[in-house]
Parts: structure tokens; C-alpha cells; sequence
């Protein structure tokens, strides 16, 4: 049996612009590293985050909490952590920071414990940590980080995860380092929306989803359309529609705000092409004076990975 | 040149649960024969119907409205057309009567017209009979009996049809001789949902789709499910919740309301669960004492075609 363990767990877009909670995909970069020991004891220790002074207290971080589920799933098991997670995922960023931390301490932990939970109960553990970093357990986020690709959540209570393949895009992310609190993000929403509107919204997802699984780039470009939420959204970040019609104007099939932002991302069909977005990302916010910071990368098919 | 040809159009099942406005499906059967001639001159004539005594005014027949838009989009030629339509998809079915009249006509025009049309041009023509039958252009019928299997309407304005394949999936239907008025079904619907509701809803739809583009059977069954239109619509029709069990019960993936009502319909996996589900339906109109016609069939990859 393996007493330690090193895994990589990607940052993840949720939401996709039309499949608002409920569709996310698996970035190939950044990823946030954990390193995790066995313990022979039911303790979870968690090391100081030298940059962000995330809590060491199991009960206040998003990864302990996650552990502490898996562990409770288990009450008669001598076993415990000790891990120290490297951060290179930002928190606040919108590219699923907390579901990094909390769905790779759990598939970490389940490599120690010989892969004795089902992708389906690490979502489940992980998702604790969502609820204790945003107050909702959602899975749009650890879905995808733990299973890779772009994943479906048709429902929540009972859990339905449905797998979707990664389709061949490239991904262009800024994140301007403005603040944006999720809980902000959620609270702007409004409760009711138009059938009118919702049937939209729904026709766009079923043509995502019919896009993404046939891999037809021209579909996923054409459903690539939110009436709902990012028009509300979207007034949080500063130069939003200039970016957006700068990307597509470039080249980009579509996007849209990354979770409940502040970043945004746009899939391309190409890796040159994503790198013209990238330029028009960097060039929107330096012209507004904006700190940011760009990624191009890739729909990721792996999820938590053992190796780089 | 033929200067006469013969077509059947098949019925259609709009809305497919979770697709309210969006999804449709081909019926092997029931399905109208239509016989056209070519004329040399610009004429619509249309025979009496014996049975529903249809308008035979062009202007008021939705077959006749329908070739009128074709014959305007070839201002300068000089044809017409002379049709008979055998109904076998009785008018306020909720099968698409309207639809398989339209599509019939325009698509056994363009058979004589040697195919000058698109099938996207076919829609649009077909859909001005859609807007003389309910007041609205809608081509969630129109779509799939044009071209068969499943269809999703992304987007009507602009139009943007996506073909979806056909799943290997048996229909079983049942036709309650009640009146549901197209425009009644429309108007109770609430214009305003919850987010959360249609959140749900999209959840669905996207399953729904993956599960067929993937012919994956569980996962259809799975996501058939309406949280929005069938809790409303289904008021309408005497026995519906009964019948929805039992036919669940029976061995159904799911099913509901086809189109805006009064028939239901169900999927099954084999002819057996569908002959099954189709006794159940039988069984709950007999017993309310409602007069009701069943067909058992499957979802066809034909649309309108030349031969039997």
C-alpha cells in the first residue's frame, strides 16, 4: 500500500455559458498540486499555504472538509492525511479553485486508500467543500476536475453525473484580478426569467450538447449563447462586451464568463487561434488598467492526475 | 420531369418532455398520403377531404398555405399544383396533423420540381401553414416530419435545425377522442418559471440529447422528465397521472405529452414493453370511459417519403 502520494488537479470552467449549473469542462493548465501522506490515525493535517494563508484548521478548509466526509463514510478505519497543497490556481479567480483543493485531497486520498470509492462518492465528498467555501453544494466544478472532460450535471439531488467527451478545442482565460464573490455572483440573479427566454436557453445547451458529443465546432459556436445569466453577470467585469466582441472578432468560436467570473474564457478550434484571443485578452485589460493574468491551453480529458 | 408523384408524411411528437418548443420526433406511423400533380399555370387546387371536410380554399388550408410561400419564393414561373390529402393523422391529434399536411405538400412540390429547393427552405415554406393552423410559426413538427428521426430547433429566428439520429427506441401512443385547443394549451402556460425550475429543466434537455446522440437508453430514460409545461398541460387531459404510472410501471423509459396535447406517448426499449405499455393505455381510457385510438411504433429515421 502507497503511504504518500502526489497529484495534479486542474482548474475547471463552470457553466459554459449556456449550461449555467449544470455543464463544466477540465482545463489542462493551471493545475494545483497536493501531496498527501497516510496516516495511521483519524487526523487530518493540513500544511500552511505560504501565499494565501488558506486555513489550516480541517473544519475551515475546503480540502479538509472534503476529506472529513470521505473519513466519516469510513468511522471505524484508522486512517487520516497529512497533506500540503502548492496553489497555482487562484482563489477567486472563477476557474474553480476551491473544487481543486477539495476533489484532489479526495481522489489523493482514495489512491491511499486502493481506489475503494466510486468517482460518484468522491463527488460527493468533494462537494462538501463547495458548500463550505460558497455555502451550496454544487458539482459543476468537481465533476469535471475530478473526471476530466466536459461533464453534465442533469441533477443533483439524486446525483446523475453524465460524461461527455472532450472535444479538440483550445481554450483562451484571462482573469482580471478584480473581485467578484460568488456569493455576490448568485445573490444578482434573478429568482424568475421568461419561458420565452429559458426555451432559448434551452435549445442553445441541447445544441452544445449535440456539438460537443458529434464534436462539431460549427454547432458548439452557434449554441454558444447565454440570454439568462450573462447579461446580468457581466456588468460586474469591466470591459466585458468589448473583450467578448474583440475574441469572436478574432477568431473565437464563443465563451463566456468562467463560473461566476471574473474570469472569462473562449474555446477556438485552433491553437493559433487561441493565442489571437489571448493577445485581445491582454490587450483589453492593460488598455483599462486592469492586472490580469491569460492562460491558453486545452480542454483537458483527464481529470486529477497522478502525473504532470 | 414527373408530372405527378405520391408522398407519405409522417405523424410527429413535438416537445419530447424536456424539449418543450425545441424537440420533435418522426413517427413510422400514422402518416397522410398526399397526391400531387404539376400544373402549368399558378393554381393551388385542392381536393375535398370526405372525412374532416378541410377548407379546399388555398388561402385557409394550411397545405395550400404552405405551397403559396413556395410558389412566392419562384415569383416568375408559371406552375401550380393540384393535391389530394388522405388523412390518417386526425386533426387536434397532438400529433402534428397540421404539420404532416404542410411538409407533405412542400416536399411532394419539390419531388416535381426537381429538388430546387433546400430542406431548410421546405421548413420555412412549412411553416406558414403551422401559422395558419395555431397562430404561431413554430417548426417543432415541421422539422422532424421533413426529415425524419429527431430534430432540435436551436434557434427560429434565425432558423437553425439540427438532425439528431434516430435511437432504436419503439413508440407506443394513445389518441383520447378530447379536445385540447392548441391556443387553450398555449395560453395557460405561466410566461414567467423559476430559474431553479428551468435550471432543472436544462439539466434534462441536455442529458436527454447526449443520451440519444449516444443511443443510451438508461440515460433517455433518465432525463425525460418536465418540471415546467406537463404539471400545467397535463390538467387538461382526464386520467393523466394514472396513465403516466402505470405506463412507467409497465416497462416505459419515459414519455408525456405529445405536442401541446391530447395524446400521450411513451418509449420503450422493445416492441414487447411497447405492446405492453399500449394495453396499460387502452385499459385507463376504457375504464374513465374515454373513446381513444393507440398506436404502437417507433421513432422513424424517414421523414416524408415516396414510398410505404
Amino acid at each position: 500500500m502507497n503511504q504518500s502520494i502526489k497529484v495534479w488537479a486542474p482548474g475547471t470552467v463552470a457553466n459554459m455559458v449556456c449550461g449555467f449549473d449544470v455543464l463544466g469542462f477540465a482545463l489542462a493548465d493551471p493545475a494545483d498540486e497536493i501531496e498527501m501522506e497516510l496516516l495511521q490515525e483519524r487526523r487530518i493535517e493540513i500544511a500552511p499555504d505560504p501565499v494565501y494563508q488558506l486555513p489550516t484548521d480541517p473544519d475551515k478548509n475546503v480540502a479538509g472538509a472534503a476529506l472529513q466526509a470521505l473519513l466519516d463514510a469510513i468511522p471505524d478505519e484508522q486512517v487520516g492525511f497529512r497533506l500540503r497543497i502548492t496553489k497555482h490556481i487562484k482563489p477567486g479567480s472563477g476557474i474553480g479553485s476551491s473544487a481543486a483543493s477539495s476533489a484532489g485531497a479526495v481522489v489523493a486520498a482514495n489512491h491511499l486508500l486502493q481506489q475503494r470509492f466510486s468517482p460518484d462518492e468522491l463527488v460527493q465528498f468533494a462537494m462538501h467543500g463547495e458548500k463550505l467555501a460558497s455555502g451550496v453544494k454544487h458539482a459543476d466544478n468537481i465533476a469535471p476536475c475530478i473526471h476530466g472532460g466536459i461533464t453534465l450535471i442533469r441533477s443533483i439531488f439524486p446525483l446523475d453525473v453524465v460524461r461527455l467527451p472532450a472535444p479538440d478545442l483550445h481554450v483562451s482565460l484571462v482573469h482580471p484580478q478584480i473581485e467578484v464573490r460568488t456569493a455576490d455572483a448568485r445573490a444578482i440573479l434573478k429568482q424568475h426569467v421568461l419561458l420565452k427566454d429559458a426555451i432559448k436557453q434551452w435549445g442553445n445547451i441541447a445544441g452544445l450538447v449535440a456539438g460537443i458529443v458529434q464534436n462539431d465546432h460549427a454547432l458548439i459556436g452557434r449554441s454558444l449563447h447565454d440570454h439568462l445569466i450573462e447579461p446580468v453577470r457581466s456588468i460586474l467585469i469591466p470591459g466585458y462586451e468589448e473583450l467578448k466582441q474583440r475574441c469572436l472578432a478574432a477568431g473565437a468560436l464563443g465563451g463566456g464568463i468562467s463560473g461566476s467570473g471574473p474570469s472569462v474564457f473562449m474555446l477556438s478550434a485552433s491553437a493559433a487561434i487561441a493565442e489571437a484571443v489571448a493577445h485581445e485578452m491582454r490587450s483589453v485589460f492593460s488598455r483599462i488598467g486592469i492586472e490580469h493574468a491569460v492562460y491558453v491551453t486545452h480542454i483537458s480529458p483527464a481529470g486529477v492526475r497522478t502525473s504532470i
